[in-house]
């Protein structure tokens, strides 16, 4: 179902659009900090637990992403039992919420609780900021991925405790850090910025350096510690870049008449997405299954419906959207360098512009597209692909592919842009 | 001029050939040690300067070759004035040699003197060693670029006295480092190892990492310096995989019959190449001149006949032959993504094999171009494409480019092949 406007309208439209990109590709992300979630993220309280998706009621959470938010619920003390602490999340005494709700996105199940920490990133100009928990870590049994049992419990102690602490004093050794600059070498040197942060995390972790020997004057073993973890965890700037987008992507939100997507998640059940234009609205549909490559020992039987909020990463170009700066990751999330590239190409299509400073090497030096528009998605007919992660259906990491967005959620926006009051207000 | 065989002489050819490149697939380089030249090359005497090229006669050596010539001469002290340098090196007093004949590779001019820091690489199996001095820096005046002044010595003593013995004390802590590890995944992170080494340096510091945070329990400000210096030097890397090229090179080199390209060298008036099964004899050309992507205000007019022996990298398939890994480089040494994919796609033309674990993710995963054959250059009338710096004629470096090997030098090395005797040995 498209939505029929009259060339005025259309005209309108692109005006909107032109400006929500411009507001993506300005937004200038600074990592400020790492903090506990509770510290720093508005509104969440010592009872809450953020999760990924569109919310649901608490009732229609289910495997994967139940079993996290259980896990996080013990993990921060509010139960003391998994059938105690679902009780609670059904009767209320723990409070779900969206964490795109919060200026947060979430990795996987995406629960965040408050003493877990969080990258805190900054706009440069206007303060505004995003968040996203620290990556768990490579091993296949995390929180994230639906998995709570006592070697997760101590990983997530030792980031809370080791990690955490480390990277907030060496960040406040070296001062804010250029998000941008970083994701600008890294897409130079073979990373897409969703399913490959090999090369982002080494700059980064270049960007700390100072900071680091300086802590290690006073605490060696923690900065020996933080380092081992950082370079044991390709995937350890994701989420750097996942709280970048979400900064970036929110400041593109409320553009009157935009039809630029704003945010894509996925929970358990719907795969969701909202428009510039179109306020706090969801547009939902049924999520879909990764198409994965799996580690050995599982096949594609396994891979359950999956929540997750990385893929803001392709909310604004990067990603999937652009997988021929990222050949390599063949070996990792299956495919061919053919495939990628079309991928790449195809995300141009549906995009409103090119990122002035964000560039693929392969297409010259092109920028990456910014800007998905609801309704060139809709017209041409062509969805974005994303790379992700997958998780078995009893929890773990046992792959990673790409999920195809659903179109229905671009056809059911464009209606409701359409629909949209014209009190949306453009900040 | 190519060389008649008769089909049994071919077949035997390439079956020396494919010995030939199963050793350049096997070495297995160790960076070992950071030391002294004069304490670790073999035959390096006190008054001995190594240089870059098929060895000339002293006073062959002219302009950035015969400038850096004399810069070593005078940082080594074995002169006072640059008269005196140059007198003593015509004379003899002052001795000069052949890198490739000391089991060395030199950048640019190659200057290596007895306290110069070498990088030692050594192969896993059989022992053998490969050498190369340390990274200059990017600053455009280096002594390995014909220039030595006040603030050339500064940066030479540094290198000599903080960098290298921190180097030293690291790779002490961590013990060996495979080379080859870090060459992988460099190439999965769009660096062909040649004009670009930004990954290889990444990964190779991350390694380093344990050694340095321990050398810093003891001598903060030396470690700092050293990591600050490395995170400024993006081809820090280069020197390591040289040496390692070398050692991969010299362990090919002596097969009886093998036309497989072991040395390709240039001073400052000619290209040289070596044939595995050629001894030690060279078969010279003049030297081409750079096609250069200048630094801004200088043009391809300033672009000196220039030395060097960073083609190291591309004797043994990669650098130019491996540009399709590295599409970002044509931001620094020009070119689009179509050129660098037909550069790596022609490589495999002249070449015997591919690299078993040396790969690039744009030809999904396919080896690097391994094993330069002289018969097939001259047959497919094809010859190697070299990524290079370019020097200014009055010295300094001014850009990067191309440099085309000459045909002339495959064409006599096939005849001199077709004319070695057969008494050259195969170890």
């Amino acid at each position: 179902m498209t939505t029929v406007a009259t060339r005025p309208e259309v005209a309108a439209r692109e005006e909107a659009n032109l400006r929500a990109v411009e507001r993506l590709a300005t937004s200038r992300p600074l990592l400020v900090d790492v903090a506990p979630a509770g510290d720093v993220i508005p509104g969440l309280g010592h009872s809450t637990l953020l999760t990924s998706g569109a919310p649901l009621e608490p009732e229609q959470y289910t495997g994967v992403q139940r079993q996290a938010i259980v896990g996080g619920a013990l993990f921060e003390g509010l139960a003391s039992s998994p059938e105690e602490a679902w009780d609670a999340v059904v009767g209320g005494s723990i409070e779900l919420a969206a964490c795109h709700d919060h200026a947060t996105v979430g990795s996987v199940a995406g629960v965040c609780s408050a003493s877990m920490p969080v990258f805190v990133v900054e706009d440069a100009e206007s303060g505004a900021r995003g968040f996203c928990l620290l990556y768990e870590g490579r091993q296949p049994e995390r929180l994230t991925f639906g998995v709570y049992n006592p070697a997760v419990a101590d990983q997530l102690r030792f980031l809370r405790d080791v990690v955490a602490p480390t990277l907030h004093r060496a960040l406040a050794e070296t001062g804010p850090i250029e998000v941008k600059t970083v994701m600008r070498r890294a897409l130079l040197a073979g990373d897409e910025l969703h399913s490959r942060n090999t090369a982002a995390t080494l700059f980064l972790t270049r960007e700390l350096m100072p900071g680091f020997l300086s802590v290690a004057r006073r605490d060696h073993d923690a900065v020996a510690a933080t380092l081992g973890f950082i370079a044991a965890s390709d995937q350890f700037f994701l989420h750097v870049g996942m709280a970048s987008a979400k900064l970036a992507a929110d400041s593109a939100h409320g553009v009157e008449g935009s039809s630029v997507v704003t945010a894509m998640t996925a929970s358990c059940r719907e795969f969701a997405i909202r428009l510039s234009g179109c306020g706090p609205a969801w547009f939902r549909a049924p999520v879909p299954i990764v198409a994965a490559k799996c580690f050995e020992g599982f096949s594609q039987d396994d891979v359950a419906p999956m929540p997750g909020e990385s893929l803001i990463m392709e909310t604004i170009g990067l990603g999937g959207s652009a997988a021929a700066a990222a050949f390599a990751l063949s070996n990792y999330s299956g495919g061919t360098a053919a495939l990628m590239r079309d991928m790449s190409e195809s995300a141009y299509e549906f995009s409103v512009g090119e990122h002035p400073e964000l560039r693929i090497p392969f297409f010259d030096g092109r920028g990456t597209a910014l800007g998905i528009d609801a309704f060139r998605v809709v017209e041409r007919g062509i969805v974005p692909r994303i790379h992700a992660g997958a998780a078995d259906r009893r929890g773990g990491h046992i792959g990673a592919g790409v999920m195809t967005a659903p179109m229905e959620c671009f056809e059911q926006a464009c209606a409701g842009l359409a629909a949209a009051p014209a009190t949306t207000t453009s900040p």
